[in-house]
């Protein structure tokens, strides 16, 4: 079969690999009909040291189910399912808690052995768990916000939950990115009255407005802090949703926040320690997050895109095959793009 | 009138000072009758540069209300009052939240022209929002624990509502100082089945049992960490109070949490970047915490204190007069005190 395959910064290639099949009783085999590109992808674009083998990339993917193993109950051949960005069994006590990319029995996809979503087909490890049956059909015209179920809308969701998101509140976005515009939604869907932007992009920032932000600011750094201040009263915001992970977006996010606030961070961090300071502790600032357990929020999040209520997919503005993958990567990594859907 | 001025590291004493006067029609006038030592006092007592005109000290302070201006309504003349070791106006939209430490109008105890507790008299601003009237006698069996509201157990209890300490999970707090051990109490207040304590000297060991501890764990650094995970089935504590604020009491609390898990910092942390890594962004784990609203606490945790349910007075284990305040820094200094009295 044919998948993604990094093999070094700004090397990426479609490859022939071996076709995924059956191997454990609880695997589903998946025949992928929609995946795409994530930013976080983006880091070993810029920085991946040469790998003779490469990487299989992909970890967001809608698609069929052709053949399931033995044990598996709550899929069946032919069930179009969205799968969350980390697979899980959804039966461990990290499970049971909503928190699925902590599962003890889970992993990872495109690593140890198991496929990219980017890719023809998928073996997906504990399809019990980790799957989620879409009734609809598999070209249905709902497919790119379905998709957004499998990290970008749930990311933003974990990013606003862990930001104490409320009602009549105030909530400030880092970053204007896919995630940063899932946030937007995410926000607003928890009843934020004011949501601030931190993006720069006309195309972003326009879409951002007609996702519910209220308020954008372009500036960056010290500047960004006195203008979101400004905007809020000289307090801050309630929750500050931190969808980059760089050093500076991280300094600007807790500079930002208002005394009692939180920060709930999704980008993947640049850095070991949280650029904080000690203001973060005099002001009790609480900082949360990480990766999202999206598949925890699946079911929540469903019902608002099959009805309409919210329009992730809206963040999809170029939609490419499998061959085009290696210009998708160019194009998101040179902003041509906010984030690319492949039809397969 | 006297009162306690510290002048360097090491360097304290009993001075006379102006006396304490009603200066605005809010303040009220307080004849302090206990007073304490805290331990966040031994920070300057070890680190202070030498001043000539050197600091008021004290923040903890039980008093009877001499005089009122003319504009305070919620206490009057011979109220036995309780102050929190933040002064605030009860008004604010900070104070609304319950965050009285990032009070708009408030500030701190012996500092900026403001009187110390360790005195024998304290102008009080903000007194209808700062302070609250005990239904006790000046010289009532309770009022060790009683003056615990000022700062101390309603620190305790702010960690474990940063640490999100819920019931049937488990605790861990870190440092068996007065904190740690308000700490403990306030774990198994909120209904923590399991409660690790992480400290090492017999004296203050035996009393966290007594207080509710269910295990003790005396390594440090990566044995702590992995004692901690034999005790939580390898997973570690949902909840962890930090009540030290070292480099190295961080790590631990940031090594024994469980992923999804809280850490709650209350310890003045000696470090401007939380020495944090990036398991804490993959496990979920959240870092909340700084000074303790007490003033937000008094309400809630004096009926315990008045029944008998809560006995954070245990924690001192030394009685003093105000002459031998110098000799008190020495003993909890040297750790030969858990924590002082100061009768007046």
């Amino acid at each position: 079969m044919r998948a993604t395959v990094m093999f070094g910064a700004g090397d990426v290639r479609i490859e022939n690999v071996p076709d995924a099949r059956l191997v454990e009783p609880t695997d589903a085999l998946l025949r992928v009909t929609r995946a795409c590109i994530c930013g976080s992808d983006l880091w070993p674009y810029n920085q991946m040291e040469h790998s003779a083998s490469g990487q299989r990339m992909g970890h967001e993917f809608i698609g069929v189910v052709d053949a399931v193993g033995a044990d598996v109950r709550t899929v069946k051949v032919g069930d179009v399912v969205v799968a969350p960005f980390a697979w899980s069994d959804g039966t461990c006590v990290f499970c049971h808690e909503g928190l699925h990319t902590s599962c003890l029995h889970g992993g990872w996809w495109a690593r140890d052995g198991i496929d990219g979503g980017q890719g023809e087909a998928v073996r997906v490890p504990q399809a019990d768990g980790t799957l989620v049956v879409l009734p609809v059909g598999v070209d249905d015209a709902l497919m790119p916000s379905l998709i957004t179920l499998s990290d970008v809308m749930g990311t933003g969701h974990h990013a606003a939950l862990a930001a104490k998101v409320a009602h009549g509140k105030t909530a400030a976005v880092v970053g204007d990115g896919a995630v940063g515009l899932c946030g937007v939604i995410a926000a607003r869907r928890l009843g934020a009255e004011q949501i601030i932007l931190l993006g720069r992009r006309p195309d972003r920032i326009a879409l951002a407005k007609e996702f519910g932000a209220t308020d954008i600011v372009s500036e960056r750094g010290d500047e960004a802090v006195e203008r979101v201040r400004e905007l809020t009263g000289g307090f801050g915001a309630h929750s500050v949703l931190e969808c980059v992970g760089h050093d500076l977006s991280t300094v600007t996010a807790l500079g930002i926040v208002r005394p009692g606030g939180a920060v709930g961070r999704v980008g993947l961090p640049q850095h070991e320690q949280i650029p904080t300071t000690l203001t973060t502790f005099f002001d009790n600032v609480s900082i949360g997050g990480g990766p999202a357990p999206a598949r925890a929020y699946i079911e929540e999040l469903l019902p608002d895109v099959l009805e309409g209520r919210i329009e992730p997919g809206r963040v999809f503005d170029r939609v490419i095959s499998l061959d085009e993958v290696p210009d998708g990567y160019r194009a998101m990594n040179e902003r041509e793009s906010i984030k690319v859907l492949i039809e397969l």
